[in-house]
């Protein structure tokens, strides 16, 4: 049975559970972790928040059911530390059984960030070839361009188009624009093609997103129901995982490079990176040390918890290092810099076989136009 | 250098004049007709009486240029004499020389019009079957269903979305839902897709279109400027035709069937149908002797004007029996009754040998979603 870690304190928890009751989303409950063995330290210590469906999505999985999981990826920027968490996402499930579906959202990021064409086909190489360096295994996966689709992926997009409002549309984007309309359809093309024949029939697929692409899911799962009847459809279900915050304490984000640990980081700039960054610790020595740390503001933490530290024991103690004012933040940082390097370095090993093998090429179709 | 007919009098022009002075559509003049061999009776006759750049065309053309003549068909109901004009202009072009590329609108008609995929489908291969036997050769043309192309077809969808606005679209439906500008953006696509080279590369491409389909003419022509630089687009041109009239008077539509005659009619009821039609005769056959009619209010002049009579001069000819009183609406009816069943027999003959031979099956996949 596994241990609850909670490494957030009441603190940041408070907001999540705000967002989830708004929005009906199911919290990941002690049940269902060691039922479907739901193992991963993303789901022990709450990482993974919360669902929708996704207990009826491990049931089927669990009766030997063709079983998805899928994300996409707007090429844009470089991949970083939080882009990794989806990788790792749709790792676990490919080992546990699932196929992986994985889209570059070029055509949104062509028309609603108007990113360059060329710029736009490269970032998407560079995202699919960080994907399998991170450990997906490109033979139980399927990369895809949205621009590179056949006619019946975007006939599903002109199809939904006929079933939904603008209402719907602008509470999506704020805004009704055709541009954003076209990309609010395309996703929802991308969560609901895999279930046609032609795409695999996968009618039971998972999508791991950030808390704020749930507009996203929630129309796409209307309008699975709408074409329940005409396209056979069912519901996407979804996992909602916390943001990883850049070093500043913001949120990490491709537009703010500097606060990112980005993947292809060199070594010596990330541990930069991590000795600069924002922490939970006091104003003084003297005073943490007698206080102890809060590592619940601290990003420090957040590396551990999300990418440095996999196992919840050690995670726990270096919790109450902090919080005892036993270890101070500048050894903490440089223990996290120590293992961030390892972690950068062997993925960036990986990285050079999979460009050295040419993988990216033997798997997708560059885009031409 | 062919003669200037007028059969419409003064009324209905006005109205046409008014239209083309508020969206710059330049008049046919009689400069164009003989210096580009322009002798089909459609221009003589001003049932082509307008057009945008139609003089640029015309000059590619004469200089060895690849051109091209568009149009698309909405797949519902049934062709009739309205669609025929259509028909007529692409085989005109196409005799002189003109590649015809003819688009079933099965994507509009599915996401705005909601019809049954089945029906809109069966629908589109009529209009082609019907196109063939009209007399366009399918060995110099292309038809095409929307849902048919490939997704580079549909990246332009998604591009032009990048650069058009709500204002635009809500100009053309007087509506901004996603399906409308889902179909205005597809329907720029059908305009615009072959002066790319994965489809021709034709960039001088003149679309017939009637003056109510000048708005996507016009969103076509400014998308095509704002895509100049990145795709090598130029702007297509277009003529105006006037719309045929039904047999009561008002618009010639698929949705008042028993007002139009449709290419299939059973020849005695397309007799009834014309014998039934309202005319520009006078109360009483005294009266009309005395007044003569009014062929410009006439429904059976227009049939004779667009379909049943080539011959300008024998066209004049019946004008006058008409505005002088010496025919009156009895025989001048029956009279067109029997050319028209002619035409109609001839047709339906030609349909017979198209179906026979299974042409459309052998130029044209058939859509299977």
């Amino acid at each position: 049975m596994a241990i609850r870690i909670d490494p957030w304190g009441y603190h940041a928890v408070e907001d999540y559970e705000k967002l989830m009751k708004e929005f009906g989303i199911q919290p990941i409950d002690d049940q269902l972790l060691p039922s479907h063995q739901l193992n991963h330290f993303y789901f022990t210590r709450r990482v993974i928040f919360g669902h929708r469906d996704l207990d009826r999505w491990l049931d089927m999985f669990l009766r030997g059911e063709k079983v998805a999981v899928l994300t996409g990826f707007m090429p844009s920027g470089y991949p970083h530390l939080g882009t990794a968490m989806v990788y790792e996402e749709l790792k676990y499930f490919q080992q546990k059984g699932a196929f992986a579906k994985i889209a570059i959202a070029d055509a949104e990021a062509y028309s609603v960030r108007r990113e360059s064409r060329e710029e736009v086909v490269q970032r998407g190489l560079d995202f699919i070839a960080h994907a399998i360096a991170w450990g997906i295994n490109p033979e139980k996966a399927e990369f895809y361009f949205q621009t590179e689709m056949p006619s019946s992926y975007y006939r599903l997009i002109q199809m939904f188009s006929r079933k939904v409002s603008q209402a719907e549309v602008e509470a999506i984007y704020g805004d009704l624009a055709p541009a954003k309309i076209m990309a609010a359809l395309t996703q929802v093309a991308d969560i609901l093609h895999l279930q046609l024949d032609e795409f695999g029939g996968y009618k039971y697929v998972v999508v791991p997103v950030g808390i704020d692409q749930d507009p996203h899911i929630r129309l796409a799962r209307d309008l699975a129901d709408r074409f329940e009847h005409e396209l056979g459809f069912r519901r996407p279900s979804s996992l909602y995982h916390r943001l990883i915050r850049g070093l500043d304490g913001n949120k990490m984000s491709k537009s703010r490079p500097e606060y990112a640990i980005h993947l292809n980081e060199p070594l010596e700039i990330a541990e930069k990176k991590v000795m600069n960054a924002l922490t939970g610790g006091r104003a003084t020595a003297e005073e943490q040390k007698r206080l102890g740390g809060e590592p619940w503001k601290c990003t420090i933490f957040e590396l551990y918890t999300y990418h440095l530290i996999k196992d919840d024991k050690y995670l726990e103690e270096i919790r109450q290092e902090c919080i005892s004012g036993k270890v101070l933040c500048g050894p903490c940082k440089r223990r996290a810099a120590e293992i961030l390097k390892e972690l950068l370095k062997l993925h960036q090993e990986n990285l050079r076989s999979v460009l050295g093998e040419k993988l990216v090429e033997k798997i997708i179709r560059k885009p031409s136009f």
